[in-house]
């Protein structure tokens, strides 16, 4: 079925791309407040971009409560970070989404330990299998209190239980790490995996039976 | 284990990045060079951002050969389609992120078919479950030829099968889309699912025998 978005109503657009654009990382926020007063809410609209430089994207939309907050903190201190979300505090991590007051601890109301950063003043949560500490690089709006918070990543935590420190290696299928999916509170586990190698032009050829042009 | 990016080789980074941010919906995208001639290739650093304007993000790192026609054809024609991905083509949508040179048409390599787009020129996937019709809203330099291209949303094309049509409601757990994992070429399935109901600040409240200031 064919779906013009030039004319789809607001809120049909909007299930249409949650329940199609799919598995979405999660990131879980922390930020500070003017005053100091941490704020912690999940966002879906989220992925890394660029390695070199190291940067993640977070889209916000401003006219929800519990955006609000993490939009304007981040615009006034310029820092924020985000932590992934495995099973072990998913119940926890759905609290942090509930419409909290501004200045209100969501990760108090959760019962979630942080940690101190170290190059951002943003406390990480302790539970989190990785913490990202970011600088803000820049906001692009989109309109209509829809925004894309451009951060770059200055630090990262691993739990050296899922590290191999010497390779760099994570092992990436012990994180636990939760994929939002669709409707009312639906994530995808990361536990059953395939794998399809990459190829090479030069192997697709051979594969093919056809040789490179000049050869 | 602490890693501080803005010391870390860029390998390094980039291992840490693609093994952490997980898990990564797929963008599988079709584009045209000036000459008509159809590019195909899949991209995980990708995601919705906003529904109002109805937004989605690609990084694109132009130094790799498949971003490189990627790139050049959005920024030449100012169009492409994402097709999201399915186990069914998983195997056809890998050859395509292989080094073909530019102006080979991938989709043809792979055996994939394609069908004509309604508001954009580049074809859509057949095999896709979910097509969505871009155009260019801007590219974001991030440098070292790492890029954010922005696209608008211009119409999506959902397989019938997967849809009730008057809801607009999307099976998605029968999409069969996978998401991007690590290392040599682990995707995650979404068939392992859970459920985390969204609560409110008022039944939070509630749960906790607590009441709203002022009640």
């Amino acid at each position: 079925m064919y779906f013009d978005f030039e004319t789809l109503a607001r809120k049909d657009r909007y299930k249409l791309l949650v329940s199609t654009v799919l598995p979405r990382p999660i990131a879980f926020v922390t930020s500070l407040d003017e005053k100091g007063r941490i704020n912690a809410a999940p966002f879906s609209f989220f992925n890394a971009m660029s390695a070199h430089p190291p940067v993640v994207v977070i889209g916000v939309n401003a006219d929800e409560t519990r955006s609000k907050d993490t939009i304007h903190n981040v615009r006034a201190t310029g820092e924020f970070v985000v932590n992934m979300v495995c099973e072990a505090f998913a119940e926890e991590m759905v609290v942090c989404a509930a419409d909290f007051p501004p200045g209100e601890n969501e990760l108090e109301a959760a019962g979630l330990e942080s940690l101190p950063s170290v190059k951002v003043k943003p406390p990480r949560v302790a539970a989190s299998p990785v913490n990202m500490e970011c600088v803000l690089q820049t906001v692009v709006a989109l309109g209509n209190d829809q925004n894309i918070v451009i951060g770059r990543v200055v630090a990262m935590h691993v739990k050296d239980e899922f590290l191999d420190a010497e390779k760099l290696y994570v092992a990436t299928e012990r994180l636990g790490v939760i994929g939002r999916m669709h409707g009312t509170g639906w994530y995808a586990r990361t536990t059953d995996l395939v794998q399809y190698p990459r190829i090479t032009y030069a192997q697709w050829l051979e594969r093919h039976g056809r040789r490179k042009a000049g050869e």
